[in-house]
This record gives structure tokens, C-alpha cells and sequence, in this order.
């Protein structure tokens, strides 16, 4: 089954691949590999912006790390390699967090876990979650992402 | 030699293998190298948890940041590829530290050293070394490692 | 046109590529990619130190994530690979700022424009960008990057 009928099978509807806010593309493919560039949660467009351990909940701060995901698909997506993806290597994620606050790994899992029910095994990957004090326009997570793709 | 007989012959033992604290694998093997998650540090099964600059001595975030690099060979021991290692290709380390301290470069060499000690010149390694105002859990240190593979 | 003629072409002189500051190296070839520490950034031989959003103003943290840029491609050319870049794959751009900051894109910039410089299409690159609360010896951004080298 190609990843576009598991995600209808899912209900799930990826967002428009968002533009990059500056001088960068979203994807890079090379040597058998997909580097995607660090994924902003926008959902229904707009972007989750805030601080978990303030102004965000643990449960929001899941689903912005969802909607970085989802962005990280698209861009697989507009790339025309989402098809292709061998394994969901590597999740960067990095949440805008108080000095406070420990749990970036629920956070992340937003992010994971979307990766495991759209590739099944093939999205079981590694990961590293820490805390930023700010991230890029406000947004309360940011998610990079390294893909293997079958050649 | 096999590396196992090289920690043993350092008289270093490997810590278990940490499991995952959320939805993702500790090594994911592909196109000839290794990705190791993010690893916290675990002194006799206990997390190393604090701040540099504040609670955390130096030397203490130095042993923080070996037990880090300790799991990230463990976990290679556990995903069956510690003897496979060709090169350490890259370390990021991330120093739960305070917006004052700056020696981030010194603690990650926790890490760095033991690399050196137990692979020798194939332990020489790229590395960022950065701070974050927390981390998973509350630990002081967090260090993820990209490592090439002999086919 | 090699690398070394269209940065005279440009007018850009590199700087010496700077030793590592710790226990590890500065560029590490294997597999087709070059994984390059994280710079920082030196001009004219002196660190930029400080925090966007406080006293370090927006053009001058654009300035010194050039400034880490350069550094990235002296240390490519001192390992002799300079001229085999064949794609900038990915830019990992941390930006010493308050919580308050959130152009750290706009900074990163400074790099990233530079790749697109020298290398054209080449230099297109993914990349993520995020804060740290503080960097190495107080530096202001520090950058690390992935590149795909011609076999």
C-alpha cells in the first residue's frame, strides 16, 4: 500500500508543504538519505506559537509536535520521495520550554508516534528531544528529520 | 581486538542498555551507519540531574557526559554493531546550562575522551556542543552520536 | 570553476580554520558525506560573543552566522575536500538568544546565503535553526553542517 492510501486509511490530511521562512529548502536528498529541515507546527495554517511549562499544555505542546509531523510528510510529499521512504531514521525535536519543564520527550512523541502509525516498522526511529528557550517566529516545537529512502 | 575486549582491558563496564523513555529506538542501522539517540546519563542506574552553572560542578557534568557516551556504546553493544564500528562520525551534546555558563566544549569532552580511549583513531569525531535550558527528565547532560559502519 | 577561484571571484578570503576548542576534530569524511563541527564565529581572529535580543544586534549575529559559514569552509578546504563538495545537504544553526528572540531564521541566514553564493544550486541546503541559552565561550551563534562530497 503506497504512504498516501495508509494516510487516507488513517483520516489523516497532510497541510499545504509549508514555504521556508528564509534561505533554505525544506528537503535535501542524497546518498540514500532525505534531510528535512527543521518543521514548524501550523495547524489549519496557523502557527502554534508559545512555551510549554507557561503558556502551553503538555497536550497542545503533543499536538504541535504532531503538526510538525505532518509537515515533515508534506515536504517528504512535495519532494516526491514519500513513497520511497525506506525508515524514519533520525527525529531532531527541539521544544520551546521553561528552565522548568522535563517532559520534552511526551512532547515529542506527538511527532513519533504519527511516524509509527503511517510507516508501521519502517517508522520506528532514533531521536534526540531537548528544550530550546525560543524557537524560530515563537513556534512552540520544531522537528527536523532524517529519512532513508529505498534506491 | 574486539572492542568488548577493549573496555574490558580500560576495565570499563558497560551500563545496560537504557530503554527508551518514549516512542522512538535507542540505534537505527541504515546505509552504513548507525543513529543513536539522544542518551541520558545514568551513574549506577541513577540519572545524573541538575544544571551547570548552578547545581552541577564541572567535573561532575564532564562524568555526566562519559555516562552519556557510556550508553551510547551500550546501546551500540545492544543493536549488535559495537564491533562493526568503522568511525564515531559526530556527537551532538546538549549541557543543561544556565544562560552564564559557557564551557559546554569542556563537559562534552566527557563524551569526547572516552570515544578517543576506546576506539582510538577511529573515535575521532565531529561534534557540536551546545546548551539547552533543560532537558528530559532533568538531566544535566544529553548526547546523541551518528557512527559509521564497517559493510 | 573550483570552489578556491569562485571565492576569490567573490572577494571572500577564508579564514585559518580554527583548531577545536576540545577532544575532537574538526571535519570527519566517511561515506560520502563530510559531517563539520560546529563553528564558531571568529572575525578577524575574534570570537563573537553575546546574545541576539540583548546586546547583540540582528545584522551583526547575520554577520557572525557568516562568520561561522566562512569557518565551515576553511575547515572543508583544510581537510582537502573543498573542491569535491558536490551538495550543502543540511545546516544545524544555534543561536545564542533570549527567550524573548525568535528571528533566529533571519540569523542563520547569514550562512545559509553564503552557501548559496559559492555553490549555487549546489549550496541549497535543508537546515534547522533553533536557540541556545548560552554557547561555547560565549559565542553568539555556532553552526554545524552535513555535506554530500563527489566520489
Amino acid at each position: 500500500m503506497s504512504i498516501e492510501n495508509r494516510l487516507n486509511e488513517l483520516g489523516i490530511t497532510l497541510p499545504e508543504a509549508a514555504a521556508p521562512v528564509a534561505s533554505y529548502v525544506p528537503v535535501v536528498v542524497t546518498g540514500g538519505f532525505a534531510h528535512v529541515s527543521g518543521q514548524l507546527p501550523f495547524v489549519d495554517g496557523v502557527l502554534v506559537k508559545g512555551r510549554l511549562g507557561d503558556d502551553v499544555e503538555l497536550v497542545e505542546g503533543m499536538d504541535a509536535a504532531r503538526a510538525c509531523g505532518l509537515m515533515i510528510l508534506a515536504q517528504l510529499k512535495n519532494a516526491g520521495v514519500l513513497d520511497n521512504v525506506e525508515r524514519v531514521v533520525k527525529l531532531g525535536a527541539f521544544v520551546n520550554s521553561t528552565p522548568e519543564f522535563t517532559a520534552q520527550p511526551k512532547v515529542a512523541n506527538g511527532a513519533s508516534d504519527l511516524m509509527l502509525e503511517v510507516f508501521g516498522d519502517a517508522g520506528r526511529h532514533a531521536r534526540a528531544a531537548v528544550s530550546a528557550p525560543s524557537l524560530p517566529l515563537g513556534a512552540a516545537v520544531e522537528v527536523d528529520a532524517i529519512v532513508a529512502l529505498a534506491s
